[in-house]
Order: C-alpha cells, then sequence, then structure tokens
C-alpha cells in the first residue's frame, strides 16, 4: 500500500508550513497538558485522511472513532472526518495537522520518511514484525515513546490507529521463480519495497492510484503490490494479472496511525484527552479484526475466478529479500541519528519477541 | 490457566440467584437501552474479577479500565475494582454479575462451563484460533453475538476483555515423548485440556492455585499448565519442574471477558455505555500486547536459569493431542443445542481464516 510519491514531494517544500513547525515546537516547551475535567465547552475538530474518502475497512473506521467519541463525550467533540482530496490532498495530512489547520489525521507513518526517515519504522518495514509484534513493541516495548519523540519535533503527536495484518506481495504478470525474475520487472511498489526491489534490478515506477490497473493491463508496469484480498479485489487487479504471490514481505502488518496537533490536544480537558487515546486503541483493535476477518472471503473469491494463479515466494527468492531488506533498513539506520536509535529498538524488540514466536505462534501455526 | 473447578461447583446451586436470572429475563423484554446522554447523574459501581488482588497484566487491566472509564466520564463514574475473594469468591463473580450484586465482572468465560457449556468456546478451546484470530471472529466473525445470545439468559452482557495469547503447554516432572507418556500422567489442569488428557490416559488432579507449586514439589502431581513465561515464572514452577513443554495447545489465546450486568448497562445513559464498550477493546488490546511484550524476558529467564529444559511437544504427540482435542469439542456440541450453534460458527470461521493463514501470518513465520 502506498501512495504516489510525486504528490508526496510535490508538497514538502510548502515554507508557510515549516513556519509553523518552529513556532509550534518552541511554545510547546511553556505549555502544560491540561489535566482539568470541562464537559461544557463544545469542540469541533477536523480529521484528514490520507484514504479515499469511504475507503473500506480503514476510511470507515475513522468514522466510527468520530462517532464513538462524540457518543463517549455526550455530544460535546465533534469531529468531522474528511477522505484524502475532500479537504487537502492525502500526502498534505502530515502538514496540516503539524500546522494546526486540522487537528487530527489518519494515515500511515511511513508516507513521512521525507520529513523523517525514522518515521518508516512505525508503519511496517520488509522483513519487520507483524501486527501483535508491533502492537506489543508500540504499547510495552517503547516504540509509541520513540515515535512521540519523533513527532514531537513537528508539533505532532502519534497514536496506533489500526493495522492491514499481514499484505500480499502483490499482482505479477511476470512469474517470480528464481531472484533474476526481479531483473528488468517493472513494478508499482512505493518505499522500501521499491528500494529493495531495485537492488534486485527491477526498475520501481510509480503511479497515481487511479491508473495503477490501466497500466498493469497496457504493460506499462508488471507487476504491483496493494494491500491483501479485501481491498485488492475491489481493485479488480485479479481480473488482468497472471499470478499472485505471497506473502507481503515488504508490509507484514503495517500499523496505521491518528496523529494529533500536540498543541491542540495538551489544551483539551483531560476527559477528553482520554477519551481520544482510548478511541484509538479500538480503533486499532477493530481495524486488523476486520481485515483478518474479511481476507480469506476474498482470496476465496480470487482463487474461484481462476483468471490468477495464487502463488507463495519461493524461499530463495524471499532469502533474497530479506538479505537485500536488511541493507536497506541499516543504510537508513547509517544516515539518520534518529533512525538509528529507532532501528536499534526496533531489531532487539523483534529478534525477542521472534524467540518467544518459536515456542507460541510460530509453533502453533506449525500443527 | 484455570480455576479450582470444585470452588466453582460449590457456588452453582445459589437457588436466590436462579431466581434473580429469571426476573431479569422477564424485565429485558420490556427494557428500552437509553438512548438519552446525560452527564450529570454520578454512578459508582463494582466490578468484581476472578483474579488475584494485583494480578500482573490482566488484573491491573482492570484498574486501568476503571481509571480511564473515570477520566473519560469526567469523574461521573466510578468502578470499584475488587480482586477474586475481596468482595466475593472468583468463581461467584457470574452470579454477583448475573444478579446485580456487582455491576461488571471481569474473567474468562470458560469458568462458567457448568452455566453453559458453550462459554467456552469464547475463551480457548483446544487446537482452537489464536488471539488475532478470536478477536477477528468475536468482533467480525459473528461470535460476539453467539456470545450475547449465550450470556443474555443469565441478564449479562459480555465483551472481549484481554487475551494471553498462545499458552505454554506446562511444567512437567515427567518427560512426554509419545502419547504412552500421558498413561498415568497426574497433571493438573482444568477444563479441556483436562479432559483431552484423561482420553490419553492421564489423570486429572484439581488443587487451588496455591497449592500447585507444593504438589508439584512433593510428587502429589507430576506436571502443571498455568499461563505463559512471564505468569509461570513469578510462580516459581521452574525451580521444581523438569521440563517446560511448548506450545500450550489447550489454551492457544485465551480471550478474556469483560461481563456487564445487562439490565444496568442498558439503564446507562448512552455516554456511558460507549465508554465502556470503548474501554473494553482498549484492554483487550493493551492485554494482549503487554503478554507479548513481557513473555520472551521471562521465558529467557526460565531458559538461563537452567533447572529447567525448555521442550516441544512431538508432532506425533500433538497429533494425538489434537485429534482427542475434536472428539472432545463435537461431544459437547452433540450434547448441547447453543454449544452445537457456536461450534460450528466458530469451526467454519477457523477454517477459513487457517486458509488465509497459509497465505499470510503462517507463511510469513516460516521465513
Amino acid at each position: 500500500m502506498g501512495i504516489n510519491r510525486k504528490d508526496f514531494i510535490k508538497h514538502l517544500g510548502v515554507a508557510a508550513v515549516g513556519g509553523a513547525i518552529l513556532t509550534s515546537c518552541k511554545d510547546q516547551k511553556d505549555q502544560a497538558i491540561n489535566e482539568a475535567y470541562d464537559t461544557k465547552t463544545s469542540y469541533t475538530w477536523k480529521m484528514v485522511t490520507t484514504w479515499p474518502p469511504n475507503f473500506p475497512v480503514v476510511g470507515e473506521a475513522c468514522h466510527k472513532f468520530a462517532r464513538q467519541v462524540n457518543e463517549m463525550s455526550a455530544g460535546q467533540f465533534t469531529i468531522k472526518v474528511y477522505g484524502g482530496g475532500e479537504l487537502i490532498p492525502s500526502l498534505e495530512v502530515f502538514d496540516a495537522v503539524s500546522s494546526g489547520a486540522a487537528e487530527i489525521g489518519h494515515g500511515a507513518s511511513y508516507y513521512w520518511a521525507g520529513k523523517s526517515p525514522a518515521t518508516q519504522f512505525f508503519t511496517s518495514v520488509p522483513f519487520g514484525m507483524n501486527a501483535q509484534q508491533m502492537n506489543a513493541w508500540l504499547y510495552y516495548g517503547g516504540g509509541l515513546e520513540l515515535w512521540k519523540e519523533v513527532y514531537a519535533r513537528f508539533g505532532l503527536l502519534p497514536m496506533p490507529g489500526g493495522n492491514t495484518g499481514v499484505q500480499m506481495g502483490g499482482w505479477f504478470n511476470r512469474e517470480i521463480n528464481t531472484v533474476e525474475d526481479f531483473k528488468g520487472l517493472k513494478m508499482r511498489i512505493p518505499g522500501l519495497g521499491g528500494k529493495v526491489l531495485e537492488k534486485l534490478g527491477a526498475t520501481v515506477v510509480l503511479s497515481a492510484v487511479s491508473e495503477i490497473y490501466t497500466n498493469l493491463e497496457r504493460g506499462v508496469i508488471d507487476a504491483t503490490e496493494w494491500v491483501g484480498p479485501y481491498h485488492d479485489y475491489t481493485m479488480g487487479y485479479y481480473e488482468i494479472a497472471k499470478y499472485y504471490y505471497a506473502p507481503g514481505w515488504h508490509e507484514p502488518g503495517s500499523n496505521l496511525e491518528f496523529m494529533f496537533n500536540k498543541r491542540a490536544f495538551e489544551a483539551l480537558p483531560k476527559n477528553l484527552q482520554t477519551i481520544l487515546e482510548v478511541a484509538t486503541a479500538q480503533s486499532n483493535m477493530y481495524v486488523l479484526s476486520e481485515f483478518e476477518a474479511k481476507n480469506n472471503e476474498y482470496l476465496q473469491k480470487i482463487i474461484a475466478d481462476k483468471s490468477t494463479e495464487v502463488r507463495k515466494f519461493s524461499p530463495e527468492v524471499l532469502k533474497a529479500l530479506k538479505e537485500k531488506s536488511i541493507e536497506t533498513l541499516e543504510a537508513i539506520a547509517d544516515g539518520d541519528e534518529m533512525s538509528a536509535k529507532v532501528y536499534d529498538s526496533y531489531k532487539k524488540f523483534q529478534t525477542s519477541i521472534n524467540q518467544w514466536a518459536e515456542y507460541s505462534e510460530k509453533l502453533y501455526y506449525e500443527i
């Protein structure tokens, strides 16, 4: 899953937003978190999201979040949810919430790699942790504290906000039997997944989401990734792709995000702060559960349709992808101090929780 | 994990409670759910739990739940949390909430198998679903609706309230190399796990939690299960057991529960109903994450201590356990109409989500 990187870069250099961030950082130091209760003052906030309007599961979860916050606050707190492009373009969400133009955002932190490379570790990295492991790291392994540190510089407060679970590896019109088959492959795969494939000789072609289908059909690209069976099915790729490969080694459990304008959040009465925080955890739980509940139904439709063959990458191919993934992650850590700090925490936690998985989840799946 | 079944049975026949249930059922029909907001009326509710006071992770989560409900409601809603035995014995939680003596309970639905055998499917069954799968079933696969149906008969409203993740198979002073080794094994293992082992010739010995250590040390029992490394370590079993076996085939992801007195819940103003519901989902997310984050640290302590050998059950042993488990589950379904309905939903969902796991979680763990 990813958003057009060109759109992203286009919006990075907005000078006015840069100024707003600096002001916001300075003010933060003097600002205390409001600990008082208040059930009288009404609040109406804007929530901008990176998702298409009414995007299944994730966009719906944003609306559910807003509805429940309104109910919990007995109507005191109203949140208006905007899909990508409805108020601002998807990739301006970070800047809009940072500047306070909107108070809440929902997206995925790896969209903001241009702001700080360390953000990528808080969504998903190739051969990284799955959903359950990510949540353990974020809530109880120091991950969320690091994420808060990265975002504080931009006047933002992040919270986990849903997880896709293990994604699929993508739709291909060329067989991938050996590592050699990546050479010359034109694939739409943004972010770190794309960097890894480039190391194996593929050409990354980025395009707007609306153009993927046509590009794949016309051979402009040989392959594309998207999310998992449920979302992929609605995009219709099974009609035009020969192979659907598993697993999504590049996104084994993408954690989505709520981001709050830190200043606005901290100025809220304590009751509303807690309402927002608790509601984000519910979204996190519900989004993953809905993905997991629906993916097989659509995987079976794809299998039944017979125009696409569902396959698994070979161990040899996965081994090569993993090697290049680790090189890619290490290069990020080498190039940026904060990324090094985050990667160190991430890597240690992953190693540890995988030791436990040998006796629990992994072992249990093997039965 | 389990509670002394003898204590449990002792409290089943309380006639006064039975009467209260019938009254409550009748009244329910006439009762509409309150949809109005009210931020003025104060509520002070009692929450009784099956856990020892300050039980790590789970007991702590109950206190966190109470604190956050209080904050979200700006002090309107106070919940007093009681550990097992502080207000009532652990195994009276169901009856106490059913009768309205307490408004909220926290426990595990399989403790109430004597009330309705179908309750067992909502915690964990041998060779059943793991935590992520259980949540998918409960929230988006019809599981919670069935659970509500089972509990409604007792004037109760259940909600998922945490998950232990895959548990461990237990502490043994006898090697389990083949199925034959279960013959004559004296093990403390309550519930369905115990029934399965009995089919393989083991003798189930139930004892109060406080007596497990001594019984294992003195050879009154050859083996015991508990939870997973974090909780097991604090019980000190590693000091006296030769082997620590994985995985917890009998509890591959035990879903814990909040239960509300249905009448009391439905009479609450809508804002407080939603606060409670959303807070349960946060507990669910946090409890699993904390277990997952802490288990390896304690597993490594157990490994480092060297007085216990950490082992995995052999594929042959697991195959035999699985066969007997399926027999056990089918017998429950055969003997009770509601169990048949729940097991049918459970089994179909498990089959389906495991098809998806072949391309996602399971495949990813294999890399």
